[in-house]
């Protein structure tokens, strides 16, 4: 034999769905087969998906990962290495590889490092391992590493003093802004220094607030990148080891996306996964004449095709003409269902049944939120009466700071941009308009000074900073975890950095109730950053 | 010396306030000192309060807890035996305890077993100790447990072999059904085979979801318990031990609450301490007439006074008379300010803007979730501009189906009966009326058939099996993580088990926006079961 194959199946989980998981490895696998690969790896918990949570608690799980194995039992001729949950007859639970062949389970490794800091909860589920798995084939010595394994120097270097030539590395490893290069790069480092060839085989695709990039690689003893697979979308690679060259030989590299088309095309995908993975025909979302919720507009439209997007303006008394006449354009621009709901009679009625209550109270911020919750019930009436799903379209910095109505503005199923700066929807803006022959969003909308047009001649900055200050305090005070004290010695305004952490540490109770959105931040509300809403916890140093 | 005391501090932190924390401890030490204490024993974690969750990572946790203990080194003549967090420097960082007498540390001893399962996460964060701190005062010998530890037989096997012969162990043992009164036994099991006095001393008050009912104790050697302290109260006892005697005294041993005033007063408690803490002056609730609403406001005005409540009854067409009625008498007798808004004309102005989009396509569940959502609406613009917080009123079992209306009933910051099932909610409502000189609900608020009031004649059983039905098979589901089939094989009918199921698993999405609420089961939903929005998991096995 000149050479053997490898396949990395990047690959897109249904969350629990075991058999549906099953058929389709099967089916990758036949797929390999065909390209004539002699082993087929598989993401971390292929069979499961990633994360599963609390579903891995359910006693059924290990009948329904035996009826995965039975089916992937059917596959002859290559080498399956996929991930499972192993319920051992000790009652413990491990994160797992199988190596299979023509239905024999050659053998077993379990994740040897769990991680349970930021996003991961791996200890509430599994047992550590402790103990490398390797195995001689095709006259070349292979091991086998899950996801946090070949992040822990000391468990690889093991591995490669075991005269391990090959690492198949099986991930679940969760995008952030620039991971995907990260990523790449670290593990270029780390196969040079321990002379180890790395087949790095990671899950893609939308679970939940979770982003899965898949940027798949094989990368050479000499740390050379052989075959890199795409960004975000499901595929099939094949690498080749040339066994008298004793070395792979460069296969299909796809190319690296750029740090704003990264950003795009991770929430396209989320949304698209999160949409139709939860059984919706279509979304619908308010259309303000404002940059987020055309970037919502365009996100969406790109996820799932215009057809199925709806968007409603909803104006009230203090919109400005330009606004409706914006909102009708990127609509009008996207190819979307467009329709305009004048919401002054909801807050006439509201206004009329509460009267008893306020009398002559002067207005606040009171009828500024009717004015939200009335958009936001007026989304939900049309999503149940035609069935589309409810996109919110707030962003990281208003939710971080609560400048955002809960039950208003706040209602959907998936916040789009939960996790994206406000400066970053700019530029995000920006870019859809540079990949389409003519801008979809309205130059003037990106250029406008933002605002929530809840009263006359409102504008953010009213309330707020200016979003480049206001989203640089807030990326030291969330991102950085800076104090307050830190903050100001930057050389930040002290008044406004106080009242900017202020509002982060008092609107908890917001965001708690807020929709889940994509995760694209190294320290995404909720899932990573789990404040207690009620806590004394004085800002300062 | 003919004997010694020692001082349990059942105390409720105020979480992530180090500084308040350590000025309250010090006020009980010196409390303790008057009453002659020699040993003063605080919870868990008391300087910073449990669970802190990620302020835990922030960076100046560790400056903050030597400010605490700058503060806590005035107490004199007094051993002070207290919960921190132990940074070591390199890098660790412990769930610990500290033995401290006139300023000096004399000890500190790292937790061993660490959990990380049901609601803890305790691994996140700490890594885990792995030696006994064993001292001697007084010519005794005590050793140091905390909470977990006193549950790994291995763990307290380990301290008595190092003869022992008081444990004092801090706490921060969660509540659920039952708990206080298991604690107990165990822990009395646990002294006599072990032959270890055990000064078991526990944090009490609500923390967001989670409630701490205290019910401290010391139990001897011998099983007997000594001291016992109430539950749901902040107190400090006093256990003295007769050194001749070799054996503690017998102290105040406050009663163990039957099952209904323990649930009642936990909620109380946990009420109380969400709206204090969070800085709310007081509540408001809607009423309908209904059996929810009526225990909701019950629990309301025993935790912060009536005066502090606010009930709206909010009617509409399909609302009846005698619910009207029986909201006015509930609001009478519990002595609350009672407001009636009729949302006919929000309903009308809904209408009016969706004719354009709606025609005449026939009424179904939005024009139900509309009357919700105009409720919802009407409390929050009630809440923003007089500064009441909302409790949301619905039950375990509505939200365990998805019976409850997102944005709409399931509004507000603190869902009083979240973790309650129906049946329980029935029990709760008689039990109220038990001990007041007349019943607060009327009696046909406990009998009429409940009904959401969202379309004529309309009754709960309509739509959902009866409740005690449906909670028996909610409870086998949820608590005993039984399949679909295993509970159809315990008799009930299949159809129905499907389809409960099948309403569980598919409102993930609307508990996960719902308000957080006091847990009092051993599977509450969000903190404790943790499931993926989307997922493929099929019910059956």
């Amino acid at each position: 034999m000149n050479s053997f194959k490898i396949a990395l199946a990047q690959f897109s989980p249904d969350t629990g769905n075991l058999t549906a998981n099953a058929e389709k490895m099967l089916e990758q696998a036949n797929e390999a087969k065909k390209q004539n690969a002699d082993i087929i790896v598989f993401p971390e918990l292929s069979t499961v998906g990633y994360p599963a949570e609390d579903l891995l608690l359910r006693p059924s799980l290990n009948k329904r990962t035996k009826q995965a194995f039975e089916k992937l039992a059917e596959v002859k001729d290559i080498v399956l290495v996929f991930g499972f949950v192993n319920q051992t007859e000790d009652g413990q639970r491990y994160n797992s590889a199988a190596v299979m062949k023509d239905g024999q389970v050659l053998g077993i490794y379990n994740k040897q490092n769990l991680p349970n800091y930021s996003v991961f909860d791996e200890k509430r589920y599994f047992s550590e391992g402790h103990q490398h798995l390797v195995f001689e084939y095709l006259g070349h010595k292979f091991g086998v590493l899950i996801c946090e394994d070949a992040w822990s120097l000391p468990t690889v270097q093991q591995l490669a003093q075991l005269n391990v030539e090959t690492a198949l590395v099986l991930n679940a490893s969760p995008y952030e802004v620039g991971k995907p290069q990260h990523r790449i790069e670290t593990m270029s480092a780390l196969a040079k220094q321990m002379h180890l060839n790395l087949v790095y085989c990671n899950q893609v695709g939308g679970q939940d607030d979770l982003i899965f990039d898949g940027t798949s690689f094989v990368i050479a003893k000499d740390g050379q990148v052989i075959v890199q697979a795409s960004s975000f979308k499901e595929e099939l690679h094949i690498a080749e080891y040339d066994v008298a060259e004793k070395a792979f030989k460069v296969g299909t590299i796809m190319p690296v996306l750029d740090t704003m088309a990264e950003i795009y095309q991770s929430l396209v995908m989320a949304t698209r996964d999160y949409v139709q993975r939860s059984g919706f025909s279509g979304v619908i979302l308010g259309l303000s004449g404002g940059i987020d919720s055309a970037l919502t507009l365009a996100i969406a439209a790109d996820a799932i095709g215009p057809e199925k997007v709806q968007a409603v303006m909803m104006p009230y008394t203090y919109t400005a003409q330009i606004s409706v006449e914006d909102a009708a354009e990127q609509a009008k621009n996207m190819g979307v269902t467009f329709g305009i709901a004048d919401i002054s009679p909801v807050v006439s009625g509201f206004m009329q049944t509460l009267f008893p209550f306020f009398g002559n109270a002067p207005a606040d911020a009171t009828e500024e939120n009717l004015q939200a919750r009335s958009r936001g019930t007026l989304l939900m009436a049309l999503s149940n009466k035609f069935g589309n799903l409810v996109l919110s379209t707030g962003n990281k910095s208003e939710l971080a700071v609560g400048y955002c109505t809960l039950y208003g503005d706040m209602v959907g199923g998936y916040a789009v941009l939960k996790d994206v700066y406000k400066t970053i929807v700019f530029e995000l803006a920006k870019y859809r308009n540079s990949i389409s022959d003519k801008p979809v969003i309205p130059e003037r909308v990106i250029t406008r000074p933002p605002s929530a047009e809840l009263r006359p001649d409102q504008t953010d900055q009213d309330s707020l900073p200016a979003y480049d200050l206001l989203d640089a305090i807030l990326y030291a005070y969330i991102e950085e975890d800076m104090s307050q004290d830190d903050i100001i010695a930057k050389g930040f305004d002290a008044e406004t950095v106080a009242k900017v952490i202020r509002l982060v540490d008092s609107n908890e109770y917001k965001r708690r109730q807020g929709a889940i959105g994509p995760r694209i931040s190294s320290r995404a509300f909720s899932r990573e950053r789990r404040y207690p809403i009620v806590n004394g916890w004085k800002p300062g140093i």
